[in-house]
């Protein structure tokens, strides 16, 4: 059956496989210290132009957050989030199994307001009795955020603005940067990211590798020992060559923007055939997942013929459900949907 | 140049990539809920002879033992190791981390002698004051040993039995299993330790994999909603058909004991060579690893044409070095080691 | 200056001091096992009706609040509080640094609505990802909450019928329980609490104590080994019989409940004075602290005369203040307030 | 029954208590701002001869090493200390529920030798693959020691240099400080105590406080919030003051080292009574534990006339067992102690 549930139902992107049979018989260092890293990361470097940048490599994303986290906070800090943030609600509490709290701020469609943020710093300093509240250390975004929407240029920078004003770090987690960065409605560039963000990761488990997320810190800023805090974390690879690998596959010849714009083309042509059957959207997305609205009976008939998730309840007879393009997503895939959209509703 | 460093210095054995790469296409659900995921847990339980014995499949070897212990102590329970036990020492401490002591045993080239177990729970019970000590709640084996060596079907057996006493759980780290379970000099097989044993697990990073470990709950006691555990841990895979595909293909035909079998003998081979120039051994090892004594001089001599590791000082003008074998060590590398130990004692 | 700061300002009360006097010399074992936190123990059974509970003397009610709630949750577990609950905002990250999540609710004056508390629970258990989110194992009430306000009856029913059939634990924190339970305006007894709620702790510290809660596990559901794990948490106090001997002070000749009703009259005979010089309340509290709303010229003022404590701001020109009253609130303190606000509206 | 099981099995001593007295109805800021906390670290100061030194107070000692140890670490680092530390046996795990291993080092009568901690270091920095091992970041003593006995100036001048060396912090627990500082067999005074060590802490619970150990912070290197992680731990009180007017007592006059002088005399009338008795002695400790050799006849009989603690079995037919003296025991408690013991060997 097609489907349409993830970015990370299918293996490798074939160029990303291709490189690791090629690398295979070769015998390298351990634990990062490989060629392939090291390659890898200086492709990283350049295409996001931080020639003094430090990369590091993990292995998923909920791992990422809470070792970037955990690593860059002070004890008496936490991490401000969206309500809808990742790491607020579908991490299982990875980031408080640190040992620290998520601060969690409104959200619009994903999305931190400059605003919002602005009025809770001024607010928490305001209060006499602040010492006996966790300090805010770090700001958290993802881009895109969880309902695929992003931040534009002026609101990032307005974020990072008031980060600098009250000495915290600013996180952009990018598990899903590919399909931001080439979304046709974005003014955000990986340089931008790179320039106004203190660290941010470049998501591959989502985006055409078996697994893998490449941390970028951007301002000679990795914390001191960070391998060793790593391995404290258990997310310390023996064979880091499995990451170095594929990250250097995916920033060889742009592979990695190949992937997202192929994502993002295939969503832009589905959201023409939700609008061709008049299915209404949940969120105006300008990436690679998708939320529309339909009716239950609906819902049900199309899911004996593709694929895809449950998202939440609308109301009493309407469900948001979410489709999501990626790598391995084809043409006919789509014509597939197509069809059997059309099916449903002529009532096949 | 040719490199006994480790057995993890290469990919993965060819079969274990050819399965990768046939499974490349399929589109399956995230988090180890993939048919891969459920065909390798159940060769897993067939090989180990137990049917309903739970398989959860882990990234690394550092990540499993602090997942696996700390998901299974009560609060007031720390876990025994020996004082050279991988998690006493290499690990950076990833077990305190998760909040929960380490209670150091003394060891016998690596392996903890059952009365030296008994002894000192009989002690901790007799203490008035021992409920301000940590309570020992599970005991941690590795088998093969940091140093090589291998527990008796005997002594493991004593150990259960001391653990069954206490009512603590008994924890085996197999990161190295293959080559303990096909060495020349062991009785214990893989049903042993599964009989014996409440939770081991099988190491797939050095034995053939890219990366994973297969833990096996043997008694039905895998962790209430342990899925979210590992989560919390940052520990789950969203691609978790990378783990299942790679032991599925460690399980099929064999290739888990070839691998093993194939090391061993590389091993035993290499042991002749040692012998031959006269080289002697730190420890008898019957494994895959092998220590052996040199010169200063040899070292730094033999260290230019072929890669292996400093272990530590043996004396004034002696080192420990280590060679190990692996799914990749061949007939050839050995005929290399050979001559570059001949050129190095004709001072070519 | 006359002070209404808040009801740990003063030392102990007198009863409590003299019963630290007279048994200052006696040898007694260390560690809670002293015949005074016995004592103490079975005079809060006798008192809550609960003949089978477990009764453990904390030393405050952050710490109380982190032992507790980490020592019952599951691993897999985090803990339902009010949005303005004490441990979502004022602890600093305590719960968290045990690496357990607090799941915010939204409040009404303090309070957990039951309906909110049923949704929440019905969404969660409704998505599909749900083990991808922290399980709720807990749900963490105080009473009075932190805005002074208080459950009914009917409503702390509910919400325990809420955590039967949903298997949570229903904790309820009584930092200011003295001040709950002798409010003119309740219907809730000791006895409703011991029997509705699993776990619940008596503040002493609050309540005329210098230090000290009283923890109650009233269905014989105190962790095993809970010393070892209070003593893991550095919240073992060596001369135990510090708290014991105070609260069995507090529980002999019904002093603790003669110290909530002497602040309950004062603090009505201060909502007298308030509203004598028509100063409206920000929110109608029944216990003993009173949130009113001045212009800031006044606040200002008075200040100069009584201590009083800033709460927040209003808006623009008006602050949101509190006023505590305790066990050392005198007739002529209050007499000072009266004068000194008069003074202030006269202009003196 | 006379009992020298202790130095904390009685209460306050009489100054200390009625300080408490006396400033019981003065109302005071909360959370250590109240004027007494101030005075007494102003005192502290003034005795250590470290006029620029932090003081902060907190409750017990399992407490304090843990909040000391983990707010000063950094993330990959862990403490070593002597393997019959407090915090290596007598504490839970208290440290490693911080997240941070213990390192363990050999030990004489409770002592780390400094050459044992130059060579572990020393092997440490020569191991390749230290960045795999926790970082040794501060080293942990006690003063006395678990077995009573004295690091001598010399020698803590040593470790200092060691610490400096290797960019480590030193921490001396002093829970039972009074009675180091006033042995008759000690060169090390409080002013070279706060010269040699980063921070140290001065025992009150076991020197005539109820409850109370005050943290010295010699090198203006308090952490940074340090407030904030206190009340993260749960170790901060509301009432701080009882722990501020308890310090101002004990640092009025003198009454510390007064305290500690009276338990030492008492000690060294109690080791004469022992010699009179020919009764061996396990371990020669000049302060106030005294740890003697009896047959368990003796030792059983001995029990029903005095309370003393059971310390360890020494052979088939003997047990060491501890003698404490502390501020309360007084000269009738010796003669009744030299009475028993007479009576028991005459067999009445």
């Amino acid at each position: 059956m097609v489907s349409f549930t993830s970015d990370y139902n299918t293996g490798a992107h074939p160029e990303v496989m291709k490189r690791l049979i090629d690398t295979n018989a070769e015998a390298v260092p351990g634990y990062g210290a490989d060629p392939f890293c090291a390659a890898a990361a200086e492709k990283i470097r350049s295409a996001a132009g931080v020639p003094g940048a430090q990369v590091f490599f993990l292995t998923g994303g909920t791992q990422t957050n809470a070792v970037v986290i955990s690593s860059m906070l002070a004890d008496y800090e936490g991490v401000i989030a969206a309500k809808t943030g990742h790491i607020s609600v579908h991490e299982a509490g990875a980031v408080e199994y640190t040992g620290h709290e998520v601060l969690e701020l409104p959200q619009k469609e994903g999305r931190i307001i400059p605003e919002d943020l602005a009025a809770y710093l001024a607010a928490y300093y305001a209060d006499d009795n602040h010492e006996h509240m966790t300090f805010p250390g770090m700001v958290y975004l993802s881009h895109p955020t969880e309902y695929g929407t992003l931040y534009s240029k002026r609101e990032l920078g307005q974020i990072a603005e008031i980060c600098r004003q009250y000495r915290m770090t600013l996180f952009l987690d990018g598990a899903r940067l590919a399909y931001g960065l080439m979304s046709g409605e974005t003014d955000l560039t990986l340089r931008d990211i790179a320039e106004l963000c203190d660290v941010f990761y470049i998501g591959g488990t989502k985006a055409g590798a078996l697994c893998g997320e490449a941390v970028v810190f951007t301002k000679e800023n990795m914390p001191r020992h960070f391998l060793t805090s790593v391995k404290k974390r258990g997310a310390l690879l023996a064979k880091g060559r499995l990451l170095g690998v594929q990250f250097d596959a995916l920033f060889t010849d742009g592979l990695f923007f190949r992937i997202g714009q192929h994502a993002i083309d295939m969503a832009e042509k589905m959201k023409g055939i939700f609008r061709k059957y008049g299915i209404p959207f949940f969120i105006q997305s300008p990436t690679n997942q998708q939320f529309v609205v339909m009716e239950d009976g609906m819902v049900e008939k199309l899911g004996r013929k593709v694929a895809f998730e449950f998202w939440e309840k609308k109301d009493e007879t309407h469900t948001v459900v979410r489709f999501v393009t990626g790598w391995s997503t084809s043409e006919n895939d789509l014509l597939e949907l197509d069809r059997s959209i059309e099916e449903v509703i002529r009532g096949v």
